[in-house]
């Protein structure tokens, strides 16, 4: 059977900069630290006022056919995942096909274009419904281009409003892909759930709490699903773990209840015993509360212990340094998360074909995902390219006045009209209004 | 290869409905027939106020499970299609499942949940991703569900009021299915149009001329597409054409256009030609005004032509009526043209098994794709299986006030609280409001 999975990737940062606790923290009144290690976050990326999900997905995915030597005909899909859409009709991916159709010859008139919501795990769906369509022989020998692209802005005075992010990731699904191949297994961990949503509102409401409760119940439920597939894994299977991640401290969490899972009746759990003690099983305990005292007790120790911390650091750790710096992208997360685990590979002079990833992705709402992809043999030269560090890097970094006046020029209902910060080049950008309403770019040169 | 297609249809309509002729065209001043020769509409269904895409949704899904005699278990898959959402980031599937569970023992939480939006395109899509996903052997023996629901509402006065409808159709996607195989070949016509979106608003803005031109002209793109992966096809292959339906008026343009555009260079043109001339063709003419005038005479001499309107009344004609009773239903429109269509088969005695049809769906924003079905052994079981004259006929017929005032009362922009005009029976209805402002539901005996 062929391999098919993520032949190439591009990440696009909106091009502004919150310093969280250079800024944020001091304005708050807060300890910079809360920020830094109880969030695990340095900054957010943030769009100008001529940024939005479309000039960073059609930026991203211009990248990434600019770099592959791509032409509209070679692409017979393309997906557009978001939760931060601005029409309840007309899908994104046909905006992005016409920004790209300004710079390319040629058109994607022939190219299925869709959008998919579901929270921050539609990228991932999108991703399995271009993967479908090949394994399904509809693609004509063509590719798909999936693109991941949010604004996650909150209200002002939101409790997310340190986690916000904006930012965009293009991904090329082929045959023969030279990133990773995706495996056909999957697990789902799926319910009907309150603990974030945007009820015909721009900004969500949350249940930080219960959110966090959530997304570990439902990533539980996806690992034994994928599990029950693909057979039984362990911690060692994988070289990196990358998860969804709405800020770095919640996959610290989902990380060390994922490893006392996974570790359960292995050699792990008998070799940590002696340290820690075994895990607590329910049968064992007259109530709950008794139960889930045992658990939290074992989750310190575990934390505690040099092995754990080992494989925390080797495993996860690598998949958050992007994340750090640009905050939560949503729909885009989870695959700035893979690119971060990747390029902490290359940096490192990890040999990574052939190598399997963890990778869990998760929706509010609430879904989690897990499948798990197999390094190829050209991912360094892929990854290589990616220039995110330069763009982090030149990103304008505001101040508290510039922030309030650009929340304001991103909020839906607010009519603020402001002078951007920064300056467009090479890059697609919003050209004002059409007379239906509909918004309208155009490349910067 | 297996075949992959529909196993099962359910269509649920609005509890309301208005009559265009006998209600909305006097309180508007204009001639009946506008409505009912010009449009082709006698009335639009209408969501209670205590009905909406969920409800509608749910309750096409629960038919649908409850007359396969289905468990949550045989599910490996819910999308929905809509461009009706009421929330930005939680998917309406998760609200339809959670309603679901209300009434089946056992639970969706290993089947993935998804949304799509595409204007009125989304539902063949996600039909699409259902039939790519049970093709790629990821379904593990199980079904998906895939439901289209809209309330197609627009606002007071626009030009598209008299074309409103709301109503869901549900599909179960299957292997070896009782219904319809899908072809695996597609054909694509797609382009970044603004004809037709909802920049921020629930109700349209709407190019209605602009629309027309934009509809023929993807769905033309597309039949090429089509045919360039399929092969040619003649007018006599297919014994009906179920086709997006706006309104059935638009229908009657796209028939004749299809008509002409497969009949070119074939014996049919050869036959027709003797009373109507041959079909202009663009090298002859000097100028582009001489060819369209040309290509008008044209399509009007064969409008009149007995061959020509034998075939509509054959072959389009037949997937009309549902509409006509009920107005646009945005992605379930399509899914009720082939419903039409097979029903009228159904009480004609014409013998199905193995007969293609041709289908053409559409989304404004703009893309058509078309695909043929193949019908299959027990195509007449599922159909008669349908209740939706029973359903159409049980509609309250509401009258201008209580119009007014249900218009009001799924305007999102207003907050009316109104008596619901018929009593839920067997359903599920709409239950208020959560803490988060999330929409609850139950099932109502």
């Amino acid at each position: 059977m062929t391999s098919v999975g993520i032949d190439a990737v591009e990440i696009w940062t909106g091009n502004l900069k919150l310093d969280l606790p250079g800024t944020f923290a001091p304005q708050k009144g807060e300890d910079p630290e809360k920020y830094t290690k109880g969030l695990g976050l340095n900054a957010s990326s943030f769009p100008d006022s001529y940024e939005d999900i479309v000039t960073m997905g059609a930026n991203a995915a211009y990248r990434l056919m600019d770099r592959k030597g791509l032409e509209p005909d070679d692409i017979g899909r393309i997906d557009v995942a978001t939760e931060s859409a601005f029409d309840n009709s007309k899908p994104v991916s046909t905006y992005v096909a016409g920004c790209l159709e300004q710079v390319f010859e040629g058109d994607f008139h022939h190219a299925n274009k869709g959008e998919r919501k579901f929270a921050c795990i539609a990228g991932t769906q999108s991703l399995d419904d271009a993967y479908n369509w090949i394994r399904a022989d509809r693609h004509r020998g063509r590719s798909a281009i999936v693109i991941a692209t949010d604004t996650a802005l909150y209200a002002r005075g939101d409790a997310g409003e340190a986690t916000q992010g904006a930012g965009a990731v293009a991904m090329l699904i082929s045959e023969d892909p030279n990133l990773v191949e995706l495996s056909a297994e999957q697990g789902f961990g799926s319910a009907d759930e309150t603990d974030f949503l945007k009820p015909n509102q721009q900004f969500p409401s949350v249940d930080g709490k219960r959110s966090v409760q959530v997304y570990l119940a439902r990533m539980r439920e996806a690992l034994i699903d994928y599990q029950r597939e693909a057979g039984e894994i362990t911690v060692g299977d994988f070289q990196y773990a990358p998860f969804h991640t709405p800020f770095p401290g919640m996959v610290r969490k989902a990380a060390l209840l994922a490893y006392r899972h996974i570790t359960r009746d292995t050699e792990i759990e008998e070799e940590l015993a002696e340290e820690i003690g075994r895990q607590p099983r329910e049968e064992a305990f007259e109530d709950e509360e008794a139960f889930t005292d045992a658990i939290r007790e074992y989750m310190d120790g575990l934390k505690g212990t040099e092995r754990y911390q080992a494989w925390y650091a080797e495993t996860i750790d690598p998949t958050l340094t992007i994340a750090r710096d640009v905050g939560n992208w949503y729909t885009g997360s989870v695959h700035v998360a893979r690119a971060s685990a990747l390029k902490h590979a290359a940096e490192n002079d990890r040999d990574m074909v052939g190598e399997q990833l963890l990778v869990g992705s998760y929706g509010s709402g609430a879904q989690a995902e897990i499948h798990t992809e197999t390094v190829k043999e050209n991912w360094l030269e892929e990854i290589e390219a990616l220039n995110v560090d330069e763009q982090l890097e030149s990103r304008y970094d505001i101040d508290w006045d510039d922030y309030e006046e650009i929340h304001d020029a991103h909020n839906h209902e607010m009519d603020v009209d402001i002078e951007p910060l920064t300056t467009p080049e090479g890059e697609f950008a919003f050209d004002g209004w059409g007379r239906m309403g509909e918004r309208k770019y155009r490349y910067v040169e």
